[in-house]
């Protein structure tokens, strides 16, 4: 299963935003493995973060609750929360909007 | 390598290009995978496209001009640019513009 999403990121926090993905923590990207995502990308352009990831699970939204559950995760949205704004449409209490796909190619 | 895009997408024409997408051209797809590209998808949010796409030649822009010399390539691009319109900040001659990735994890 493929997941695009978007979100906004703040302008005065971009910069920050950019430096904790440069180097992401270690625990953070083990418990996001852990829970079926892999080639995972965020992009930029224009104000907007674009996220990219592979889901191979078989039960997304109980690994979502487990990644939710973790602390170190906890942590670090704690950090990256601050950067970011939901899109204008995104649905009461969604974080990340889910985008459609047109188009795949394997 | 992975590659992700943008370009805005004409609004009196998303419901055509989304219609070609829903249906692609085996001549157009076979060309894509002999230009070494895979894994390509193209999302729709708030009338821009984002396209993301791994490539696994060696020699990216020969590949591109390969593509875009073929004549049942540029049959499906004549359908597909009357629906686009670069960003604003797109290079001179510039497409699709390449945007920058902040995070990846395998």
């Amino acid at each position: 299963m493929r997941v695009a999403q978007v979100i906004n990121v703040r302008p005065e926090n971009f910069e920050k935003y950019a430096a904790l993905h440069a180097d992401p923590w270690p625990e953070v990207n083990s418990m996001i493995k852990e829970c079926n995502i892999s080639n995972y990308s965020i992009y930029h352009y224009n104000g907007t973060l674009f996220a990219y990831f592979e889901y191979s699970g078989d039960d997304y939204e109980a690994d979502m609750a487990k990644m939710a559950a973790d602390p170190k995760t906890q942590e670090w949205w704690s950090l990256c929360k601050p950067c970011q704004e939901p899109v204008a449409d995104a649905a009461e209490g969604e974080w990340w909007k889910d985008i459609r796909e047109l188009y795949h190619l394997d």
